[in-house]
């Protein structure tokens, strides 16, 4: 099952990547490389920092074959259909729940400490769409208050996991409460549209 | 002392960011994010070059929770008082002085030859700033014409430590008299607003 | 022969990096700056992602000096003259072919598979460009649909690397060939204007 939530976490990622190049009217050389860094930005950061090698896209390399795959589908495709982007809230937000739990763990694993740990969650979830945008430069969507939280709800689910090791739950039940809480959230963020604006940004 | 100047320059890096981040309208998570990056974002490269682990922000992990709580206080307060960068200038070129320092003798340390370690040295001290910009979509400020010298005040102390390595300087001294020079010239530089305008930029 | 490649690659480079921070109105950190990224951002890049230390622009540490006496006559110099690019595609081919074959070596060399060794030979020869890009604010022209042929020759000649290595080919041959088919599909494409517009990218 995690496979499962995996592949489809990596194409809506690609998907998203796609439709980023394509507003910036790219040709498919932009388009691919956008897609693979939505898809693969968040991981290669946390294993780049944390010096973790050989990277998940060199060692599993069938990876970057799925991205370029989607990229060329979606290249063929004259008019990408308006609003698909609704149908990819969903392997989004279980792809964020996912990253988020796996990146937390493999930062506690490499002994950081939680508060680290949690951060490094966040970014394996949420910075590949954060190193598209720069790279089609434009003003991180990760960072502007219209944003329905995204971050905010990694960064609940990554405290989750590590409340729940100082609780000793056992693993699958930590890792499954995290990765729902993440999930949970963020679904509830997009249907209510709630944002970070009132706390922290302000008009000036 | 070394560590009251060090907190103070993460400090007034982190504020540098905070302000980059509020004048483009970001919520909580970017202006975090973009005052993390102008905070750490030098000597982590410099990290990640020369293959250093772990990072000094996995290491000493109260680094992160300072910039943390530097973006959560400003993020309470609606208006940032104008003119708070004044207040700035002495502490981020006392940072300037010490991370320049600091980053040229990693390098040298890591056997670079004398121009690269300089080179680490400036990045350490200045690269920061254009990480954040970058992610800010801006134009670094480091790369401006208008901008009063500051990369290369960082440049000169680090020849400065150089120069008193191969005339057998005992360490503090030379490290002092570096430093020294990186803030003097730097606090000059801003008291007179020199530039590189005029060598090396044209109109065009 | 290989050498003098190149140090040309390395020199047309850094003048591309010099042409884009001025046309961004940069001072000499500016033009200096973006003239190494554009110079030695692609293989940096693979050195990191790939784990492979000491980068080699530290390892040969004269590089770096190379860009710094680009940047610094090109900055004495009030105006640069119009159309220097057209002198520059030449060497800028020649370097495409010869760091494509080389970035897809080091990969195959690291145990990637074939079409992961091919990308990592596309980014060698090709991302200098887009951190140059990113750096000064700008779309990489890289993405664009207007470009002629870039990634798109560097992914041939990979590939065509690849091929001649299932084939046996020995390496001379095989270098000699791959990079030739570089060039001259490269060159080709500046001549007839060959872009990926018609393939992948549509008005929307």
């Amino acid at each position: 099952m995690m496979l499962t939530i995996e592949i489809m976490a990596v194409i809506s990622g690609a998907i998203f990547g796609v439709l980023l190049a394509r507003r910036k009217q790219m040709d498919f050389v932009g388009v691919f490389s956008v897609a693979f860094m939505t898809s693969f930005g968040g991981g290669t950061l946390r294993d780049l920092l944390l010096d973790r090698h050989p990277l998940f896209w060199i060692q599993y390399a069938w990876y970057p074959v799925v991205v370029f795959a989607v990229a060329a589908i979606a290249s063929l495709i004259p008019r990408i259909p308006a609003g698909i982007e609704r149908f990819l809230y969903l392997p989004d937000a279980l792809g964020l729940g996912l990253f988020t739990i796996v990146g937390t763990e493999i930062a506690i694993n490499e002994s950081t400490t939680p508060f680290v740990a949690v951060l490094f969650g966040v970014m394996t979830g949420t910075f590949g769409g954060v190193i598209g945008d720069i790279a089609c430069n434009e003003v991180p969507t990760l960072f502007r208050p219209a944003t329905p939280l995204y971050a905010t709800c990694a960064f609940i689910g990554g405290w989750t996991l590590i409340g729940c090791k100082w609780l000793n739950v056992p693993d699958t039940a930590a890792f499954g409460s995290a990765a729902t809480i993440v999930v949970v959230t963020r679904l509830t963020a997009l249907r209510f549209n709630l944002c970070l604006r009132a706390i922290g940004s302000w008009p000036e």
